[in-house]
């Protein structure tokens, strides 16, 4: 992209093919002609054009976004992108007034403000996405109060969480990401239009009135820096990383939890590849995929990266190569997060076999314990020791220590022989969930209450 | 890590040394012991352990800090990670009391909040470091108002700018590296203690009173989370990224401006490699291995990405990989920030090179046809054939179009004989530069404006 | 992709969207068909299936061959992926014998089997490219073996070399990344065809005759490896980074010499983006855009790093995600050294500007104290502090060492008065080129050796 | 790193901290020490050093490496690098002819021979260990040829294959990488000393001696590549990559494996983390690092990535950089298979636990069809339709279909009423398993070919 509206291009096809961006910056286009309907009416508020000639750009403009709306647009790679292709068919359409929509304006802060529009309304339809998904988890949640399983460190069985808990830990990852989107939006909520080629322009322009038709917060501070700023992409190409991650975070467990070891859900038909042969069996394709596809935007984000390494101001050629990352990174996660929400939304919970799960790892062996150092008084150390010869004593039995009686438990040590049958609930599993109620812990009251946070967020987010 | 203190480790040696990670997360000590003393002290408020449990606990971690600091503290791989180490010291110095230190936590949420803290920590002194620049380059720029160099499109003279103006669009970079700081800092200042192995403590905390002691805005919303989320650490890495990558782009350009081809700028030899021969040669290795370290810090983000891709939830030892590469980037750029800040106090800026090279390249070109357009009411593309001639005029004089006289300018179209004597100040350099008066732009106005924003920004963010 | 013929996708038009792989796959269309007849004859020849059968599904792929080729076939992305959509397809034209061609083969083999087709294939035409490439650098090389520029480190004169010799430099990359590829080759040209699933087939195959069919070198060696292998597209897609980084390097240099600073060279106007207004500016795209494609395929590389990683076997959804990205990179790396070997076919070197700029910095100095020491055998250290003097002596004059008369020389130090006129040989820049005469230098000499080297590489190579 | 002996640095100690690569560079001083004697030699054969030179020089070389092999050498920071520290000592030590080494020779040359020796000799010592860890799989393999597991696609049960079979995929990957690290060495096996600063020497040297002397197989092609070339070490870190890629996969089947919900494996206790108090209890720490270590060298490889592109000729400060991340993935790599070695050597087999899990999901229902089509002639698509109702009869019974009685199997569809008792044996997972006897696939028979073949490769490749 270059400043200078004479800048003639030699026509070898092959650098041609080489070097326009026309077959992937064309998504720009209703961004595009936004931009230059508010660019035409600052110039006719600031008499830099006439009023007749505004209404010709901005009739013009309008035609052309509905050709392309319709599909009835050629786009001609000659062009080379889409700000040459738009102006030449305006031309077309209304001669030598198409011209003047190019006062004090460049193809540098064109794009510029093309791109930027493009990163903060994509921006905002991820946060939107990942509301949804959010309302979803958290209708999930309410509906799994009283499920429990297993919480894991090191995947293996570590204390019984209920399934809200669970679900809740991973409504906190995708707050974060939204707040994350939100001070990219806000970070880069600024208008690079009229920065020109790189120096301003000595044209009497507004651009305060740019930024307002434009709903941008203020106008770029330094031109220079404007047309060679890329961070808002890169600060979306990093956030859409942290959700991929996140939903690769969720995927692994919904593609163990959906293997025959786990059996602790069902990933719903309409979601699963199934076979006509085997109907119990089914593929987590759409996990797996999202798992996959997180390497995918962490290219991107290197590439954007690596692109900006080392160059020097203002505008390079190098920076062509901004865009299509960006478009595929959003493409993306907006189709990753609808198809996740979907999946969450009929995906079907195995309870019995999550609180079976429970029952396995003698996850309650510690509350034995300090059940022994609250009710008896003992010693830590002492505690721990009779904790292990109870363990030992149930899993000679082939059970799990919350399944012992309290027969079974009193002849599991001599100091036992005449432990309360309290410790029966102690033991117990859920029971052992519903005791951790510090804040933010996953005791019922404990969940109700970060229920209940989310649910303001939400409301306060709308 | 773990929460179980009775977990025992086979003492391979070689497990060892794989397994340890007391090699770099003692950096955590003050953290640590910081965290250890808030969390004792909660405990005593809640009656969980006795004043005096607390008080012996308290002397003997201010103890241990006095002893790391002096270098006197004896680290032992054996004790596998800092947050042993000090536990050992803590049991030699006092005793029982020690083991009473670890109600109601985990390793788990210790990891968490220790490096929490150094996260935030280093998130502001990298901003004071990023100020203390952002204020160098101010006076820089105050400096050089009337210093002007061509402003460079693909490494093309484009236009005449100012080099205040220049450094002002990097100082619009790191402005925004600031804010990204910021926004950082406010999206994890979170407390996760307390939050226990991953589901909370059935002990009855008080987490709001350790999130007070320990300066954080509030407790983390929920447990599992807390002990499995690294966002704060990705967060901190993307920001480093785009520190460097920003002073990778102006390093570059310290390296070309040093060349014997630009001579724009001087190193000043406290910061540039001499040679006692050639006393004129000087390599600017500082902006080199600014410019190299980009890759370094890139990578650390790539690393933590890669490691987070997949996890399940909640603590997995991988995790443990998340230090080494944040240490590292932190140093790279706190150590960064100090020397181009040094160099950018001292470096020696070569006014008449900068502005001759204005005038190779027909900078004002453009100028001239604007002003022919508006002057004499020609077609713009009259205007430009004209300006043309000019052009290859001046070039066969072997001069550049700022440079003609008003007799040459005259030859050089039949049209200009009688062209005004005003064309020269149109064709100056620095009138050039000046008539671009836009909001942002690069005339001495505009920049004045654009300083005066910069200053207030230093003064509302100290 | 999965081995049973009778899966069955629910058809959520979302998770067609998501899950398929035939806007992508279709690339491989023509390795799918190749593979589908060599598997076919294998079959007849094994008894498998009939002659007769045979030979309509080669009748039936040749015809889809050609209705692709012709741009008649219509994909339909139902279809999910180019195998279903060839086999639906032959389905169509031959009926029943069509569903034979799928004995003793999955989609999961098929797979494997294309993409490592289109990497050995392109893997050579990569080569190809390359090999025509440094033919153009060594043309390039043999008329500049009179061309003198000042060697650069840190981007500062250091010592004076030749063009061709500089030029030579490069051809050693892009030789070694010849021989990466080779080597790539060598290692994955192994055939995976009949692994079937993962775990082989009953079927009485022979596995060794598709191997010959498709000229592979040999069977893979264990069937699970063979469906979870991607080691190749890794390897593939790890040379092409190479290769780029390399371009970006020769690219850099293309960028700075174009400058109005170096003017060392001139891209031609085919490849070039020019103004009609000032016909000297001249923008350089090609190496600009070279240079920041390599962070395309640097992404490339690391997404697909990022899906292997964890992946437990065999087969899974993720690796999906391998081909956009090997596609994208091979299209990258084809199209960059066909336009860079244009690029250097046509440019300019400015040889008389290169050899000015050998006579800015003294390069010839150490050349000066050395013949002192040679000569005089006077000790290196005084012989260093003369030179000193010389070159401030020089610098006081504003000249160049290597342009001081014998005269000049002479007052330069009073150690010099009588120094032989020879010095004077010494001095001169192109001699001291010269003078490296060892292997591997920059001297005319090695030079012709180095030259001698790369011709008789490209024979043996071809 | 600069060829002029006489470069002064001012001693900022910020530019020391920032500069210098003592602190890690250090590692390669036996490098160092051997290609100065090596140098030293040749110098003398020349007759450009005396023979009393050479002795003294490689003397007190000898002497330098003893000191710093018992830890005895001093290193100081202002020293800058290993080759710096080294000279200074040396001429402590020897006094003038200390300085003579230098002749012919620069730092820039110095440091790539430096590395190249490194690179190459770890490279080997990696293959070792690579060698290492694949006896100790194929012995596993070799203990494991009736063991039985289910193979899986998409983490779910596909086909039944045998423990060696799929011990043998893995074999197969690190037969791969063992490749990739013998074409590094090839292609990289050439000898940079005598390239000088960057354009060769004009010293009589014979570059082929010290390439005898330190088992080089030629010397490099052009000296200015020489000193700016490290395709090496990206090569190896590359490699590196794919072997940690291929550990973090078998890593995640160990972690699964060892989870409550698989049972598969035991890690043993020598490396594992276990609880005392709940002694089946144990975490999987050695995997779940390897996994995450996969991140770090992704990383590094990224890094000097980053760091090499665009970087123009020759030499620039930014490849300093390339040190750390090399010597890290080494020590990584190399400490990974160490450990993971062991690990496989003493892990446990849960042969029943593998071989009852082949008896979910129906995994010989296509056996089941198979049979079907071929003994009574069936159509597939009948066959597959009785067969579905035999699946789901089972299903019914809470059986798998492996596990039905001939009498049951009967009752599943009419059509079966007379079916041959031959049936039972087509169900069994065992058989089916032997029965893929395809080429590499997972039949008793075709295992053992390919136990053998890793046999004879381990032999070669001594």
């Amino acid at each position: 992209m270059q400043n200078n509206q004479i800048l003639k291009n030699t026509n070898a096809k092959l650098l041609d093919e080489f070097n326009a961006s026309l077959p992937f910056d064309k998504k720009l286009y209703k961004y595009d002609i936004a931009g230059s309907i508010a660019h035409s009416k600052m110039l006719a508020l600031q008499n830099i054009i006439s009023i007749s000639d505004q209404e010709k750009i901005e009739n013009g403009l309008k035609q052309i976004e509905k050709e392309i709306d319709e599909g009835k647009f050629e786009f001609n790679i000659e062009d080379e992108d889409i700000h040459m292709a738009i102006e030449k068919r305006l031309t077309e359409l209304i001669g030598d007034s198409a011209k003047k929509l190019h006062t004090a304006r460049s193809r540098n802060d064109q794009v510029a403000l093309d791109f930027t529009m493009y990163v903060l309304d994509n921006a905002k339809k991820i946060n939107q996405k990942l509301k949804s998904f959010i309302e979803v988890l958290l209708n999930l949640a309410k509906n799994h109060i009283d499920t429990y399983l297993p919480g894991m460190t090191h995947l293996q069985h570590a204390q019984p969480v209920s399934f809200a808990y669970y679900i809740l830990a991973y409504i906190s990852m995708f707050q974060r990401d939204y707040e994350r989107f939100e001070s990219l939006i806000d970070r880069n909520n600024y208008n690079p239009l009229g920065s020109a080629a790189l120096a301003g322009t000595p044209h009497n322009i507004d651009r305060f009135k740019t930024t307002n038709l434009l709903n941008f917060k203020a106008p770029t501070q330094n031109a220079m820096d404007s047309v060679s700023n890329r961070d808002f992409a890169l600060d979306l190409l990093y956030n859409i990383s942290m959700v991929m991650m996140h939903l690769s975070r969720l995927s692994e467990e919904l593609i163990l939890w959906s293997s025959y070891e786990f059996k602790w859900i069902e990933i719903c038909n309409e979601y699963a590849t199934t076979s006509s042969i085997m109907p119990q069996k089914k593929n987590p394709d759409v996990p797996e995929l999202l798992r996959g596809k997180t390497g995918r935007v962490y290219g991107n984000l290197i590439s954007l990266l690596t692109v900006m390494k080392g160059l020097p101001l203002a505008y390079n050629k190098d920076t062509q190569e901004d865009k299509e990352g960006v478009f595929d990174s959003v493409e993306t996660v907006l189709i990753s997060l609808e198809i996740i929400t979907e999946v969450m939304k009929c995906i079907k919970i195995n309870k019995d076999n999550m609180l079976k799960a429970c029952k396995v790892g003698h996850l309650t062996a510690t509350d034995f314990a300090d059940f022994l150092v609250k009710k008896y008084n003992l010693a830590f150390r002492e505690a721990y020791y009779i904790t292990k010869d109870v363990v030992s004593f149930a899993t000679s039995l082939n059970k799990d220590i919350s399944e012992l009686s309290l027969e079974e438990i009193k002849k599991a040590n001599e100091k036992l022989s005449n432990i309360d049958s309290e410790v029966l609930d102690v033991l117990d599993v859920i029971n052992s969930a519903n005791s951790r109620n510090s804040y933010g812990g996953t005791s019922k009251e404990a969940v109700l209450v970060q229920i209940e946070k989310v649910d303001s967020w939400l409301k306060k987010s709308k």
